[in-house]
């Protein structure tokens, strides 16, 4: 650990004492935007938090705390940060916050640190990173995030929207407890097993609601990364491709069109996984909206080919057309977007 | 007409006089860098031309002739050139080389000025000038055009390569003289009328062999527009949306799946139409081959994107897509291409 480091076990402990638990220990593992927001949501609240970060970030929160923005106001958050893993050996809760192709390597990494009991919760962009972590040896809770928040400078945190979570386990694999069919649905209670939260669900929804973070707890949280996933199938590529605002994209015909068959390709596959997603119209209907509401915004896909760095095309549309491929749906719409992106991703090196 | 126009009638008439007939009067209606190019080898040869072109090129070509600049070499042709359309009452022949989108006016500017038996022939891009310009009252054939070229300047011709043409009657609707269909086939001559390259059109190709041009007279030339137009369908969008030239587009597996659906698509149309373009392998592998042939090109769609300008994706995937709707043939990937550059265009503006 470096020398510097915080102690997490010498962070006050708040909340009423006598009333609530105390708080667990939580290391956020690779804290950019999405991990330094909630990271900062938590320890605010109290809890005992450290942000693994990059050196200029934790340099920076180090000397003078996480600067927050957010509105037009800015104030400091006091919390920890470190460039090693080592907080992560005495973490009850590890927020894992990398970029999706960083998945793999920091599921190894971890893996060997968690001390037993641990609950890891994915906070990615993509649907795919807890079967991913998985494959590393770690389980962990899958979690949809809602949050605009982007990096401005070392330690400095820009909030512009949103900042809650959909949290659950990930698919049927991992339920814990799980009734047999006729039990669940003979009872005077839940009739569906997928709208139950896990025990380990409700403690992570729990320790965020306390922090005012809101956060709701499902049983299965695939259909809703696959929600999120159909609204960024929609429009990342489209906006990226077509230079466009979010706007245009849903008010032309012809992009409307392309809309509707994007949603319809992933409805496809997600129905082929398993996935209970909502049928292609209430999605499209879901798009126009959302397309509506935030006509001004462009996807972080064209932001990224704009700068000229590496989209997270193959955890979109391209996520979309492999799980296509390998189920036998045709998805040439989400195919030919996915292609034109990742062209351009080499035209610009 | 222009005070200074020259007179097409004083221009030498070329040609072993006794042997061959005298050149035919020839206008150029709409003379940038094909119509110049046409005009240009035409004018060469002897027949009397004039370019009805743009103002700044008009005064360039009458100072100092056509700067004809190909393969590194320059050299200047004497051509007639105007600004106002007078010289087409006079013509035997009117090369119609507008932009698509004009064809309606042009059709309309030239339907009052014809001659009696003048042959109109439309070298451009896209499938239905033709039939555009027959609305208008123009009875013309269809030739497709491969060249190379670009205007470099006032009076500036730049010529990049190839430089021939195949010409013949636009479907079955112009056919001169059709046999019926059991005449056609029990002669130990062709079998099939579409092969038969009409009178006139036997005419204008002889006229450009004269001149040295290569020019295939075919029956019906709409299937060699639509293979042509399945060759732009697969590397204009792609090549604009991707940022990309045409190498990487047949290299890579992913943008080959998406030149195979809109080959696919186009074929579809293009039967539905009536029309007897190759079957969808056939034309995929000319893909292939035509990709590797011109592995550092661009297309007209990313140069025009590139440079703010309107594209000609409504004689593209978005021609196809619109006859794919008209025929209910489903062009989900040639109309999320033509969108997508749509609504780039409007973002440029």
């Amino acid at each position: 650990m470096d020398a510097r480091a915080m102690k997490t076990e010498t962070r006050p402990q708040t909340g009423a004492a006598g009333e609530l638990p105390p708080w667990p220990v939580v290391a956020v593992y690779g804290a950019g935007a999405v991990g330094c927001y909630f990271g900062a949501r938590l320890a605010e609240a109290g809890a005992p938090v450290t942000l693994i970060a990059r050196p200029h970030h934790v340099d920076a929160i180090r000397a003078e705390g996480l600067l927050f923005e957010s509105g037009g106001r800015q104030h400091r958050v006091a919390v920890a940060a470190d460039t090693g893993t080592d907080p992560v050996r005495n973490a009850d809760i590890v927020l894992f916050c990398v970029k999706t192709r960083d998945t793999p390597s920091g599921g190894a990494e971890l893996r060997p640190l968690l001390k037993p009991g641990a609950i890891v919760v994915s906070l990615q962009n993509g649907v795919d990173n807890v079967p991913r972590l998985r494959e590393t040896g770690v389980d962990a809770l899958g979690a949809v995030v809602y949050v605009a928040a982007s990096m401005a400078g070392p330690g400095h945190l820009l909030h512009a929207g949103r900042g809650d979570l959909v949290i659950g386990e990930y698919g049927t694999t991992t339920r814990h407890g799980t009734p047999p069919f006729d039990e669940a649905t003979s009872f005077d209670g839940p009739t569906s097993f997928d709208g139950t939260p896990s025990p380990r669900t409700a403690l992570i929804s729990g320790l965020f609601e306390r922090a005012g973070v809101g956060c709701k707890p499902v049983g299965d949280v695939r259909a809703e990364l696959w929600t999120k996933l159909v609204m960024n199938c929609v429009f990342n590529a489209m906006s990226a491709l077509g230079h466009s605002h979010y706007g245009p994209l849903v008010e032309r015909p012809d992009t409307r069109a392309v809309a509707r068959d994007l949603v319809e390709e992933c409805v496809a596959v997600a129905r082929a996984e398993g996935v209970a997603v909502a049928d292609a119209d209430t999605l499209y209907e879901a798009a126009l909206r959302l397309g509506q509401a935030m006509a001004p915004a462009t996807s972080s896909t064209e932001q990224d080919l704009s700068l000229g760095r590496p989209t997270e095309i193959d955890s979109l549309n391209g996520y979309v057309t492999a799980r296509g491929e390998a189920l036998g749906v045709a998805t040439p719409v989400n195919r030919a977007l996915a292609a034109l992106v990742r062209v351009q991703e080499l035209a610009l090196r």
